[in-house]
């Protein structure tokens, strides 16, 4: 295993440093207990976002603390879901008296730790789950679906709602409704390789590829030989049109996420597949997104999501944003 | 090879075409002969940026087109000049009648090219020629240094200035401030895979790196045994400030770049050591930037620039821009 680090051991903790020292006015990272806020936080008045899980995912979630999306972000270690006591130190830090909304993907140890954590805080708790990965009913991570690049889209369209002063129970059921308007998934080229582990999760030959990759690397519907850009797009737009029932002449937000390790190139091309697979299906994309913001460390791979862009939708994607890794 | 692409001879246009889908109204894209332009060029009275260069080092450079920073760029192949031709049709495209300045990375096809564009085309037209790579003093590729990841450095402060309306001379003298005052050096883990060529560039066994490499996979100084984040730092920014001879004090844009394949989680590491290696040498870290920006394809590995930030440089930077690849 070769990797930019130190050690598997000091990786996270200097990556958040320079994570903060990189961002440094838009962001406060707190080493111990570990989590990132906005640099303005607590907003007095405004409904806190607080998302949070394994490190790998970069730049999911800490890239997304800002105004307009997350109020603050709980990194466990890589894959291992942050610990109780981080989220509740980070939902008192970012609490600004109007409630605390959880945005957790759907993963048992993230599911249980966010959970203890809305018991132990004080204050109004609630939470939405993402489960938006259409490839597999119940994996090896996750009672029911995974939660994988949808999280983004309700992160971003949540958080502009909240800067508007959308109040607890409206966040919440915008954000379960942008979750039940997207589906997603991946294909995996490579493996992604852990780094306190030093070897690759699952091995690839070099003319297979795993369609309906998780985002740690779990199987996902089956090993298949390589596909084209255009064979991927037809399976995944097809699954997910049909899986979130998208009817013709729906708008969606279309996004082709990197999973790490494949390269912008690529990732356009294979935007260029979904878009023409979505005009077969007769489904308007009427806002995109091209480019690494739900990884899986460095998988060479990408995974296409739809969501539907009903009602305000858009408007609230459109909205101002100010991120580490998501600005307009 | 296992690549998300339809095929080798039709990545680059389907590439092109879903980045002209995922930001029109951000820009304009012509197939043939191929160029991207701002889509509001060409804006009268302002001198127009034009910069280019072989694909694969996305976002590099259609990332780059927009408000504040290029008017235009000319994707050639992967890893190969564009035509006289493609450059010859932007400058055309984008002349607002106060000139066009190229910049161009100092590879021998892109300096020929441009060159002959620049006899060819009709009205002012300038270069200014980018060769930040301390690694090599000359390399199979070109005579003299390398351009590299300092080229989006480049785009970005003078596109600042042509924006706010400074004349061609101005710009080109800038351009060539920031060039000189600016050192890069990157490291490989892997070689890139060139489409076309199906297999990769060079062989690196599983416990060796590249110091030194060159964006098409180029050698570098050394082949060596695998490096920490911390000793890969030292090495670099002290070859960095040694070439640029940074003095005590000074202030400096730093700028940690990713080659396509190497995670976030990684290039945040890896920033936090070139930020205290920046500390024991007395440059004082003024700007920051983290991300894949000037790549090498699917190369896992990154290059450490620094930039002196002396006179107006630090505003310029500051300065709006909106691209696909840079906003804010």
């Amino acid at each position: 295993m070769k990797k930019l680090m130190n050690s598997p051991d000091t990786l996270l903790t200097e990556s958040l440093r320079g994570f903060s020292a990189a961002h440094s006015g838009l962001v406060t990272v707190r080493l111990d207990p570990m989590f990132v806020t906005r640099a303005d936080a607590p907003r007095k008045g405004k409904v806190a976002l607080v998302s949070g899980g394994g490190s790998g995912h970069e730049p999911m979630h800490a890239g997304f603390v800002g105004m307009g999306m997350l109020d603050a972000a709980c990194p466990g270690q890589v894959f291992t879901s942050p610990t109780p006591d981080q989220i509740v130190a980070a939902i008192e830090a970012v609490d600004g008296g109007a409630g605390v909304l959880l945005i957790v993907k759907n993963y048992a140890g993230d599911v249980m730790n966010f959970e203890m954590a809305a018991e132990i805080a004080e204050g109004a708790v609630e939470t939405v789950l993402t489960n938006d990965d259409v490839a597999v009913e119940a994996s090896t991570h996750s009672q029911g679906r995974r939660g994988v690049a949808a999280t983004v889209i309700v992160e971003k369209i949540v958080g502009a709602a909240a800067e508007r002063g959308d109040d607890l129970a409206a966040l919440k059921a915008l954000g379960e409704a942008v979750n039940a308007g997207s589906g997603t998934m991946g294909v995996a080229l490579t493996s992604c390789t852990v780094p306190a582990v030093g070897r690759p999760t699952f091995d690839l030959a070099e003319d297979e590829m795993e369609m309906g990759i998780g985002i740690h690397g779990e199987p996902g519907r089956r090993r298949v030989a390589m596909m084209t850009a255009d064979a991927i797009a037809k399976e995944i737009v097809g699954a997910v049109v049909e899986d979130v029932k998208l009817a013709k002449g729906e708008e969606v937000l279309l996004l082709v996420n990197g999973m790490g390790g494949t390269p912008l190139l690529e990732l356009y091309g294979l935007y260029d597949a979904a878009l023409r697979t979505c005009g077969d299906h007769g489904v308007a994309v009427a806002r995109s997104l091209v480019g690494n913001y739900c990884t899986s460390l460095d998988m060479a791979g990408a995974s296409i999501t739809l969501t539907r862009l009903d009602g305000e939708k858009a408007a609230l994607w459109d909205a101002p944003v100010h991120t580490a890794a998501m600005r307009w």
